[in-house]
């Protein structure tokens, strides 16, 4: 085992398989583009456990993913893949760098799911990207844009149902997809409090209701125990524990 | 005559009939968000007249402009229009805020000319929205975006080939639309080099070749010579002097 890559939220390990990777999820948490950090006790842990959870699920609705198996806590066997350079975010709700961009009053209900493309690209800060700009930057095919957009759409269908029977609005959530050997588009990366936006349905207050990685974007405190929350009513859900 | 608004580069002034605006044009200069700030000695007029002689020009091509005439040097009388709250910029060559978001290369060439719309909004900073932003914030039917793309390529296509025949390169520019009584869509606001991106074909150097407002924004000096030239050519070009 090599590792091949240090993210800021996962270790990617080669295996004896090319056509495998080890993924191992940290503690470790940063927002605002890296310019805050800080460690998130468990989280790895509880990240692994709720996005193998959901890919696993996924996978029974037909929807391809890299994951293959969970072989510890915090340990994720995945599919390699080649990583595609677009962060795929679909909005249900207005809330954080929208509401920042465009006024819309944070919680306002989107008229239709929005599904947004944004350049990974740390130095650029992350940049949202016009489907005309990206097909300038030949960082996919009108096919491929396509595409995803219509799996995103299905996952946001799915995963909205599901985290409402969880007592759980999904707001908003980033997807990352990767090719293989073969070029199939797989699901990648994770889904998890680090990368949806979560809000408890139990609670109508603004503060409290958020279970997700806006606790520590904010210094809401408590974030551990909202990711905790978030383990617990998936798991349950999915008849795990 | 009595001022309804007063803009960066431009006051509008109500006449006696309630359909017809009178623009006078400054010589005040803003870029940056208003950040930064100047004046261009001449720039009123120069604008002033460019502006006229291409929507002139351009109505006798079809397009359908608020453009009457011009009564005075920095003067244009004009339909009155309920102004369409987007800008739409249309790139033949990266440049600015494509090259600092996206990290393209100042210069290239893009394989198809981008129609970009961003939100008229100082505060937000005029904020870039991709098609689906524009259609959630109802600020243009879908219908109306096709519009304004279709008129946007037309008039693209038309300047770019008229200012060639001026040995001046279009590298991107900003247009605005507004709305008159009977909801007609009318090019407004100006066509010059405060709104255009020229370069002069007759110099290869990197920094003599800017005709247009780049020269104040990044302080390249003799801002008024390059208007003047745009002016010249122009106006040459157009039999008007």
């Amino acid at each position: 085992m090599k590792k091949l890559y240090e993210g800021k939220a996962k270790i990617i390990y080669t295996t004896s398989d090319p056509e495998i990777l080890l993924t191992q999820f940290k503690d470790d948490v940063t927002a605002f583009n890296s310019s805050k950090r800080g460690i998130i006790p468990g989280k790895g842990e509880i990240n692994c456990q709720i996005s193998s959870a959901l890919f696993k699920w996924l996978e029974s609705k037909n929807i391809a993913t890299h994951f293959i198996d969970q072989p510890a806590h915090r340990e994720m066997r995945v599919r390699a893949v080649k990583i595609v350079p677009i962060e795929v975010v679909v909005r249900n709700i207005a809330a954080g760098s929208l509401c920042r961009q465009t006024g819309l009053i944070e919680g306002k209900i989107l008229s239709f799911p929005l599904v947004e493309f944004y350049l990974k690209n740390d130095e650029l800060g992350d940049p949202l990207l016009t489907r005309d700009r990206l097909l300038l930057l030949e960082l996919a095919s009108q096919k491929q844009l396509e595409q995803l957009q219509s799996i995103a759409l299905k996952i946001n269908q799915y995963l909205t149902e599901f985290f409402a029977s969880c007592q759980i609005t999904l707001v908003d959530f980033k997807l990352e997809f990767g090719l293989d050997s073969q070029g199939n588009l797989l699901l990648a990366d994770e889904i998890s409090p680090d990368t949806c936006r979560l809000w408890d349905q139990q609670t109508k207050n603004l503060r409290d209701r958020v279970l997700d990685k806006d606790r520590f974007r904010h210094d809401l405190g408590k974030v551990e125990a909202a990711y905790q929350q978030v383990q617990q009513r998936v798991l349950e859900k999915l008849g795990i524990r």
